[in-house]
């Protein structure tokens, strides 16, 4: 008899729509009401943290203790909880779950409903499953061990497919903010895709991912991303039939320089403008 | 006695709620389903037009013509139906109907829920009522005649009041997007309001104004807008304690450069940062 290298993957996603759905109620009594806004600084912007996301943190991190209390947890708010000092055995777990409650704060705190709550699964060092959750319109997407689904509210799960887009002159692009892109190098970079594709839209965060699975953007291209940011969003993204790795074609995994092609053709040919632009002179 | 000014504006009020239900019906069946595009080109840029602005259109002309055949309809779709010569009399009627069904049609053609059908009503070139309304989150933001209100899915009605911000230091700022703003002036004025204030968000529509009522946004600033993509908006944010005029301190009735702040005072210090930077010679 052979074991299957997994345990069956249906307890865990039952346990990531569960942490969606904590997350999603401790959540929504904060939007749209006063909030208080901490100034976290760090990079020498706005960072802001809301009290919301600290209230679906611990419900996230309470049920995960209560049922799974040999995984990790990796996240923002959750300090190193994922790395391996943070063992007394001195190994990381085989499953850490990677969270990020609110993705898209400056969305959330402007009142407007394109955040989403990110719960991703790693086994090892690879995502294994993912969930995207937006508590107010009622969309959900998440991925299964080979496919992915998007619910929206009131209405039926279906299976995400990404567009055929194999022409970079076709593509709709999304980015969260241009001035995410560090002058030099990385604004080149975002010029250069700018100037070849048919538009780019700014303010997606982690929604913008979630439609390009769904088909309906082609191309999100962002900057300095952290494991948390994209780890979720890996599996629904390839199970849906696009690719998503770094600028120079790693793995996204650990975040980074990130870009995600509904098409695999169009993907491909943006590595190589990435590359070309790289070895291009900067101006200015 | 003393005649009222207006009739009553309840009738108009009612009607422009039955526009909203009824452009709700005729775009929602065609959100996050595969579109047919026109480019209607023009600007140079990519200006698409869906299938559902096109029947949202129609059952709005139709319920006007049935309820109110003298009001005149004002639009991108509408044509110069609002316009002097396009009456009989050559006077155009007191009350004309200004229309967006999409306001956001890029949001809406990557599948993002921030697009809103704009629904304005002019008496003369003032404007009277407005609505806006998001038929995939259920949110509606309307103007009595002399408060404003906002209805969330499933909640109940109420007042919207701005934000006060003196500060334009603590201030959120929103705009659609900064490649609207052209090189050269229009830029230096964003990079001028970019440096002084809190963050700037991208990507929100016509939802920003709203959310600049609601008291989450503290400033909204785009240029060259047309009539149909602000007439709504404007008492939306004055009755509810928010200042919102073009660039040059005048009436923003008719589209243009728009600078809407939430707090007079806010608004006051911008328009003068703007006017500052008009005298300053621009580099490069």
């Amino acid at each position: 008899m052979i074991k299957p290298r997994h345990p069956t993957v249906a307890p865990l996603l039952a346990c990531a729509h569960d942490l969606a759905d904590l997350a999603g109620a401790a959540i929504r009594p904060h939007f749209r009401r006063p909030l208080v806004v901490e100034d976290k600084g760090g990079h020498g912007g706005f960072d802001p943290v809301t009290i919301a996301d600290k209230m679906a943190e611990r419900a996230i991190a309470r049920h995960l203790r209560a049922n799974f209390p040999g995984h990790g947890i990796i996240g923002e708010e959750y300090g190193t909880s994922g790395a391996a000092s943070a063992y007394s055995s001195g190994v990381p777990p085989r499953y850490r779950w990677v969270i990020d409650p609110i993705d898209g704060t400056r969305a959330f705190i402007c009142g407007l409903p394109t955040w989403g709550t990110l719960i991703g699964l790693l086994d090892g060092n690879k995502p294994l499953l993912g969930l995207m959750d937006q508590p107010i319109t009622g969309d959900r997407f998440w991925s299964g061990p080979t496919t992915s689904y998007m619910r929206q509210a009131g209405g039926k799960t279906r299976r995400t497919r990404t567009h055929a887009c194999p022409s970079m002159g076709q593509a709709i692009v999304s980015s969260t903010h241009p001035d995410l892109f560090a002058k030099g190098r990385q604004q080149a970079i975002l010029e250069a895709v700018k100037s070849r594709t048919r538009m780019i839209r700014y303010g997606g965060d982690c929604y913008a991912y979630c439609m390009l699975a769904a088909g309906f953007i082609d191309v999100v291209i962002e900057p300095g991303l952290k494991i948390y940011d994209i780890a979720a969003l890996i599996p629904i993204i390839e199970r849906s039939g696009g690719r998503i790795t770094t600028w120079d074609g790693g793995s996204a995994a650990n975040g980074g320089d990130v870009l995600a092609c509904g098409d695999p053709a169009l993907h491909a040919a943006l590595l190589e403008l990435i590359s070309a632009t790289d070895k291009r002179p900067i101006e200015g």
